[in-house]
This record gives C-alpha cells, structure tokens and sequence, in this order.
C-alpha cells in the first residue's frame, strides 16, 4: 500500500492506493472514524462492492443508498435523496458520508456531507481511474446545473481517499480510457518526465498492469497534493488542473450531459488548449501532433462535435473561470508547463475553435 | 450609523446599524464590491423596499428575485430557484447575492451564495428585529429538512451586514416580539447588566423606541461578534447562542413550521432551560419566574404545546446539537451566564418536558 499525505493544516489527510484496500478492516478503521456511517454508491458499483465494503467497516452503524448511474444524475434533487436517507437513518453531527464509486458518487457525496448538519465527515473510496486520479483529491464537491457543470458545490475536504486499484478490473475499458485523459493532463501541465514515461507506458496502462497503474495514480495524486496545498480555494495555480475542462465544458454541455465521458471531453479541450497556444507561439506543431497522437493511443477521441465556433464560446461563458467577462484559460508554455491566462488575442481563439467546432452555427 | 466589525481574519466584515441605510449609496456601494448583484426577498418584504434598494445598487448590474414568504418555503427546492435566478442572469463567482429580508431570505440565500460556484460574495440587508440581532450575524446558513430545522446549511460569512433599524417601523409586531425573544436571550446567556436595561427598557422596545431599538441591536451584535469570532464554527462557546433552540425546535417541529415564529418558540425554549436549570439548583425560583415575566411583558408565548414529553424528546433527539447520542442543552448557570453542558440527570430534563409538555402523548 502506498499512502500520501494532503497537507492542509488541520485538514489534512491521507490517501491510500494499492490492491484489496476496500477489504482492509485496518485501513478502513484508520480512514472511517465516525461510529456511524452512510455509504452513497451507485446502482452499478454497488452490486459489484458495497457488501464488501460493509463488511470491512465492521463494528460501526451503516446505512447505504444506491443513487442511479450517471452524469445525468448528478443535480440537486439526487443530493436531496442522499440528505433523505441522512435524516432517515438519524445521522448526527459526527456522521461520516462514505462514497464508493466515480467521480459522481464522489462530487454529489462530497457536497451532501458539506452541507448535511453544514458539514460532517467525508470518506472517498472512488472506483475508477478517473475518480482515483482527480476528482477524489482535491475537495472540490458539487452538482450539476442546466446551466453548467458543477455550477452547485462546496469545498469540503475528505478525511480520507481509499483508492483499491482492483477495482479497476470491472471498470469499463470507455471509462478506463476517459480516466487516462486526465492521467495525460497531468504530464501536460506539471511533468515533462511524467508525460514522456506515459508516452512509453499506454500500452502497459490499458492492458492493466498493476505497477504501471500504481506508479500513474501515485504520481498524479502527487501533482495534484503539491498543487491543491498551495492553492485549496483555486485562486491561482489550481486552476492549472482545468487543462482542458473549459474547452471539455463546452463540449458536454452542448452533448448533453451523458453523451461525451468527462474525460473525453476533456481530452478533445487539451487538444484544443494545445492548439491555442501553438497559434500563440508557445508550442510547435510536433507538440500538438504529440497531445494528439496520445489521446489516439490512448482510444480517446480528438474531435469535437461541430456545433460553432459561436456556440462553443457561448458555452464556455457560463464557465466558472470567467473573470469579470474574461476567459482565461489553462495554455501550455510548453509540454510539462501549464500556464493560465487571459492574455491572447481573440482572434486566435476564435480560429481554434473554427478549426474544432467548426464556423457554421 | 453605529459600525462594528465582526473579527474573523480575512473574512472580517462589517455590521452597520442606522435607520435610513438601505437608501444610502455610498453605505451600500461600500458593503456590496461586485459589479453583479442578485439581490434575494420574499413578496413580503419586496413591495415595501426592493425598488429602493436596487435604485441605491446604482451602477451595478442587478437582477432580483421574489421567494414565497414563510419558514416553510426554506427548502432545498426554493435554494434551486435562486441558483435558477443567478444561472438566467449569467451570474459568475464575481457575483454577489444580497438577502433583503428576515432570517428565512437570510439564511436560504447565504446558503445559495455559499454553494453557487462553490462560494460567491454575500451581503445581509435584514428587515427584520430577529434578524439585524442574530441570524444575519455569524456566517450560519441553511435551509429546513421535513426532518429538522437547518439540517441541511454552510457556513459562510457575509461581506457586510447593512441593518436599516427604520425597516423595523413595517415589521408586523408579532414579529418584532419574536426578534426581542433573541434579544433577550442575549442577556440571559452574557450579560446581567443588559438583561436588567432590557428589562426596564422593553415598554421603549415595543413602542420603537429608535435610541433603544439601536442600543439593543448594537449589543446584541457586540455579544454576537464576540462569542463568533472565539468560535466561528460552533464547536463549543457559540452554542451558547442556541438557548432555548433545541427545546424550541421540537415546538416548532411538532407544531409545523410556520405555526410559531422562530422567536416565540425560542421564547419558550429559553423557560424550559431555566425551569431545568433550576432543578438542577443553578438558578432560583426567582429567576425562572423572572423570565416568565419578561417574555409575558415582551408578548411572547410562555407555554409549551401539549405534545408529551416523550415526543418532545424524539423531537430533540434529531436535533444538531447532538453529540454521539447524548443531548447537550445550553442551560443557565446563573442569570446572565450560559452554559453548554450534557451533565444533567435524564430524569431532571424529563420532568422539565413534562411540566412544559405534558405527560401523555
């Protein structure tokens, strides 16, 4: 088992990776200090771990909720089932919301525990590469709106992130995929190094290999820790980690959320971030041949749906990382240097999204 | 104008107290940064100052939303319309949201500002008595859950709290009793000096007196600011400000919401603690009849309804003021001094709910 540590302050805390963890009495006795607890999963994974998982949390008082698969599932009215079963199950102050599955079990559970009695414990035990590698660290929670993704949220640091790389055995291979598009991000934005060995390791990924997927998670969750510690509230260099997600928005929104696998939208927006700063000069051409010719690798898509350059600006407006009317956006100095900015002409980001989205309406 | 500043590191804010604030734009301009401005009330409260505050908002882009009046339409559901509202106004996370009204416009917008993009600013412009003395001071927001008041909530402290005291000339008395139940909690749990000038000052108080009405209000949120800045996050002194909250939130759960007003449920929570304090030989006889005396002179309810003891204690029971099982009250060491504290024989506080509500079910 490896084991890294959020340095928060006061809320700080671990995150645990290897194989077999979510049967580990011991580590989950150390992640889980609440004597009463709910566990909020999904109609998909829970079949597959939730009586695993009770079992090991063995000696406290569980109740568990089985939310319905997807995207599409993650708003306000699902978050207000999760409270339901809170008061249901009489869960008090010193409660702890335990979340076992992707990212959307992660983000609606994580915003329940924010807001239930204005805040109890939060234990993530996220089952896909995505949800190990990203969205389970960082403390970001929140929903989806029609008007925009995770338009609705919390900040709320988890006590704990349980991450049992076996249970990425009964991960989809789509969403396999989807979860190494943000592995990428990583390099792209952080670590030239990172992103060379991943160039080497795809192969090894995809087929599963427990020590090339070890060293991937770790060493993104390590990126992520080093950048989520200087910046929790993503006033500066945390925003680095939305390479992509701008862009990525656009693209789900104008899908429908469920259509397009976040992460396959945010591979299409890395492409599009990479294409954007060749046209300022920062990359070369090679560079984008590079991000491209990865995601292919990868099995991810590299194409946009060709909905307008207009409408994909419109789309990207409601994003949260306007600034007072302002896009700024995660650009690449060069690969392994993510910068943010709101600095380049508009005509340049104009003619990347014509040459993705495409300039008819 | 009267200011104060609530001490909180960088989320310091001020309280500014006078009558008349709500048509000053350099008061307002002051306390409201953003250029965007939602500014939240009820159809109450609307027709009576809406206009005029959103004239002196001059200069900034506004929309404004009118909520159906009353405690029970603080839900989860009527939060999505304010999240609704800031999503058709294309609000971003520079927005701000102003609540122009009682404790209920408070509370459910601060909620809405604490999750709408994670966090958007948040200004208080209450109306009310019970409001510009408590619940727009301390950063605790929320909305009610068929299983319990303010189960579901942040916190997240306003930029400013603008409290217009010539509001108060349209507030329906039986309001403005309820607002001086908090005011004299206030005496009760902190200061016997202010109890005593309290209870010679509340024929003044009734008759809107504006010298006391000022006086009071800058006292209560001295006391406030205060106990919050020890402790924003409840985790002991400030639950001294929940006297007579758990006893009065099983009144106002069996009774449903609405049927008592915040205030006079509190009213009668804060006897029942003096009548269980008084068991327990920590204040006389005398002083529990005094406070009966000072919520009759104040127009307040002084009896419980008769609900039965044994539903009243499952009605605390869910309460958030639990800790692992055991009800901790805030109870009265003497008049003028609180005291949290779970150390109480069972059989004291149940002849206190007796005596209140009754035996049978």
């Amino acid at each position: 088992m490896q084991r890294l540590t959020i340095d928060l302050g006061d809320r700080s805390y671990p995150i645990l990776i290897g194989p077999g963890l979510i049967d580990d009495r011991a580590v989950l006795a150390g992640a889980v200090e609440a004597r009463d607890v709910l566990v909020v999963t999904n109609e998909v994974v829970g079949p597959l771990y939730l009586d695993r998982l009770v079992r090991a949390l063995e000696g406290k008082r569980t109740a568990s909720l089985l939310l319905p698969d997807g995207e599409q599932h993650k708003t306000l009215e699902v978050t207000g089932r999760i409270f339901d079963a809170l008061v249901t199950a009489r869960m008090n102050r010193d409660a702890c919301v335990v979340a076992l599955g992707g990212g959307v079990v992660g983000d609606i559970s994580g915003f329940a525990a924010a807001c239930y009695q204005r805040g109890v414990d939060f234990v993530q035990v996220p089952t896909t590469l995505l949800a190990q590698v990203d969205s389970s660290v960082g403390g970001k929670t929140g929903v989806n709106h029609p008007g925009g993704k995770n338009l609705i949220g919390a900040f709320h640091q988890p006590r704990a992130v349980v991450s049992d790389t076996a249970t990425l055995s009964t991960l989809p291979v789509r969403e396999l995929r989807a979860g190494l598009a943000e592995v990428i991000k990583y390099g792209l934005v952080a670590d030239r190094g990172f992103l060379d060995w991943l160039d080497a390791s795809l192969p090894a990924l995809l087929a599963l290999d427990p020590a090339a997927l070890a060293h991937a998670i770790r060493r993104c969750c390590e990126i992520k820790a080093a950048i989520v510690a200087e910046d929790e509230r993503e006033h500066g260099r945390r925003a680095l980690l939305n390479l992509g997600h701008t862009f990525g928005h656009a693209i789900e929104a104008a899908a429908g959320y469920g259509e397009w696998l976040h992460g396959e939208a945010v591979g299409v927006g890395m492409l599009l971030a990479a294409d954007l700063s060749h046209r300022l000069g920062w990359v070369g051409d090679a560079d984008v041949d590079r991000v491209r010719d990865m995601l292919l690798r990868a099995g991810l898509r590299a194409e946009a749906p060709p909905i307008g350059a207009s409408r994909a600006l419109d789309l990207m407006g409601m994003d949260k990382k306007v600034l007072a009317g302002r896009i700024r956006l995660v650009l690449l100095e060069s690969l392994g240097t993510g910068v943010v900015s709101g600095d380049y002409p508009a005509e340049a980001l104009r003619s990347t999204l014509e040459a993705y989205f495409g300039r008819a309406q």
